[in-house]
């Protein structure tokens, strides 16, 4: 294992470069893996960064690869930066037993339960570990970070920004996990990984946090999702954070399109705006604020 | 095996669709694989195509998947068709044995020799079968067909739209194998489908089939190619079919790019360009032309 950032692969991609790196992750016990693009104009100077959480059985590889997202990120100048969904090679029982628990579904959170808690420790990795060296190694301003995700990733974006507050300054989903306590995905990870007790689970559930926030993303929150998204109903539940949103007077745009699933097909045809959002936002922050 | 195409799945993708097929081939005596992309102006009527042909290891997915493409397809109003790349399930001795020959490496051409002659009919499928019912079947203008690939795919577009005067309208590669019969990787296919005779090599050698063109394309030729990339000294070979492109007085767009490898980061890159070249040509035919 090598504490430094090890490159393992990059090329050029749209005038600035795709990276994929490995690292001895001090909060997880293990080597853990990411993908960064860097837009053209990082090569003059630091630019913003939007950290991209994918969705169950996901890589490091998978956003890059299947989004579309570098051409957006190098029109407005934005790096991306995209973890993998969990520990790998940690080799606990069960943990290669299901697509929906364990390897490739690390649900961005700490585990609090055994045998899970030694290395499943994906929310401190991000919050306390990556994002912070990533922005010291790479030319990222780490005063001007937005984040987004897709399903297990969208319910990771919506619970880091919330329970972070003030980390990250923009924020979209694309049909993320809104209620985690709620649906079967969720309670199924919740109850392996946290435990039993329902506080433990809502501290982790976007739509019981943001029923507690007010308005903590004033320039609003941007959620796609797709009518005909085999997991809407029974896994998704987008009304119970519309529902929340409109508690916390907190402005939501919500569009919901007929006919897309929940496949990069469906994600890439709105990439273009989720990175104008983050965009819009984070090139606004004054120096400084 | 189904005479009819066999819708395998179909996603929702920049107001269009993107399908994934399977028919059986008569002209390869296997099922075969391919994917469409529709545009969204595919729903008032019949739109120009464009024929992608992938490269060594790819299937019909990896276009679709990785190029970016569809976005620009559905500006433009142009479908994509994307084929496999070889016939599937033959079993032929030592057909999975190389990467580079056998499944996956089926260089778009008639084997004429023995195993393979049986089934390794890729030229014969796409035009005398494939091309000719997509557009009879699906919204697409068999008047109105372009043509490019990436790589082998490269290789393929560049023959066979040489070999079937007229039938594409307009011509692009990404990293083409330009002359096939001077590399490693053309050798050991032609030695393997086509046998011992150099004159049978040439038929399907991009470079030598353009000398012996006169201008066939008139609008002119678009070419990306990766400087970085590995394979660009000892397979690929630009030089000899811009060199080809000089004596048929054929106008070629060559570009060389620092620092882009061989993959579909840079194929992604240029996308824009060569779907806007394609359109140009094709939106201007004149109906009946």
């Amino acid at each position: 294992m090598s504490e430094t950032f090890e490159l393992r692969s990059e090329h050029a991609c749209f005038g600035g470069v795709q990276r994929f790196y490995q690292h001895a992750a001090r909060e997880i016990g293990l080597d853990m893996r990411f993908s960064v693009y860097l837009p053209p104009q990082a090569q003059q100077g630091p630019v913003p960064g939007l950290l991209y959480l994918a969705g169950l059985t996901c890589t490091e590889e998978t956003f890059m690869i299947k989004a579309g997202a570098q051409r957006y990120a190098a029109e407005h100048g934005l790096a991306l930066i995209a973890p993998d969904t969990s520990p790998r090679g940690a080799n606990l029982p069960g943990d290669s037993e299901s697509w929906d628990f364990g390897v490739g579904a690390g649900f961005y959170l700490d585990a609090t339960a055994a045998p899970w808690s030694s290395h499943y420790r994906m929310e401190s990795w991000l919050m306390q570990e990556l994002l912070d060296r990533v922005c010291t190694e790479l030319p990222i301003l780490s005063s001007r970070l937005g984040i987004f995700g897709h399903s297990m990733g969208g319910h990771g974006a919506l619970t880091l920004a919330l329970r972070h507050p003030g980390r990250f300054r923009s924020l979209s989903a694309f049909a993320p996990i809104a209620a985690a306590s709620e649906c079967p995905w969720g309670e199924k990870a919740f109850a392996g990984y946290l435990g039993t007790d329902l506080a433990d689970w809502l501290a982790h559930d976007a739509s019981a946090l943001m029923r507690k926030a007010h308005c903590p993303f004033p320039d609003g929150i941007l959620i796609d999702q797709g009518l005909n998204d085999p997991f809407l109903a029974q896994q998704l539940l987008p009304e119970r954070f519309e529902a929340a949103c409109a508690l916390a007077q907190q402005p939501l745009t919500l569009r919901r399109h007929a006919g897309y699933d929940h496949g990069y097909y469906f994600i890439s045809s709105f990439m273009a705006d989720h990175i104008a959002h983050h965009a819009h936002v984070l090139h606004a922050i004054a120096d400084g604020d």
